[in-house]
């Protein structure tokens, strides 16, 4: 068995991570995402070096994490294999904003909306650690679990 | 709702991260874990800053994660609810020696053992990001999701 496969024993749930540049937001699916710290209330995402997302949150030093339903494994496959330089990933998906004005989608389980606290370099990824500054509860839906099987 | 109940949205599965220190061995049990890169292949545990296994990581510089199944919510109190300062947590509870010669219970789902990369400092909590450098699976059981009204 490959290490990947032992290491996808961890599990996670699934996230639409979105930041904004100027006017222009963007989003990406993360499965790879964690409470890190009770005081003050710091959540983590790890993301792809490169990616779009992540070149938003360095600049703006701010972002939101969209936690999604079991029955949201679609949305999580629209955000998760394309990149927002090439289309407009939000121009079919409602949305509104708050505290931070990244955008937090009108269907999900919960939104975490968040200011940059510190990063991370780790290898291919850059670990994002946000303070929570504002968050909801927006649905009773069980969160959507990440199965790499399955999608992005 | 309280910020802290949204956040907990977040799906976790459960671990008992372990470490050593000459002959001591110490391990406690975390929910706050995930991968965080494939290249090389990282995974990022958060331990509450002056847990025993937390100065036991930063002096050994290696720790192992050993991912529990639904099975076990009492292995996974005995290691939440306990200081390993206080008492032998390894007294009752079979288990090996790999690379790092961190202890790697006989019994869980898989494990990753892992040489420190790097760390990071987040609000009462440390984040210690590891380079897996052995892993393996060991049980076909479905990994204990984490629910924190029930334990640790």
């Amino acid at each position: 068995m490959r290490m990947q496969e032992v290491i996808e024993k961890v599990v996670n749930g699934v996230g639409v991570v979105t930041s904004r540049s100027g006017d222009k937001v963007n989003g990406l699916s993360v499965a790879w995402m964690s409470q890190v710290a009770i005081n003050p209330p710091l959540v983590m995402v790890a993301i792809g070096k490169g990616k779009y997302t992540c070149d938003m949150i360095q600049e703006s030093k701010v972002f939101a994490v969209n936690i999604l339903s079991s029955r949201q494994v679609e949305l999580a496959k629209l955000f998760g294999l394309q990149s927002g330089r090439k289309i407009d990933k939000f121009s079919k998906v409602e949305y509104e904003t708050k505290k931070t004005r990244c955008p937090i989608l009108k269907d999900c389980v919960a939104y975490l909306d968040c200011r940059l606290y510190s990063t991370a370099e780790a290898g291919d990824h850059v670990l994002f650690i946000g303070e929570v500054v504002d968050a909801q509860v927006k649905s009773k839906e069980q969160p959507l679990i990440y199965n790499s099987k399955e999608y992005f």
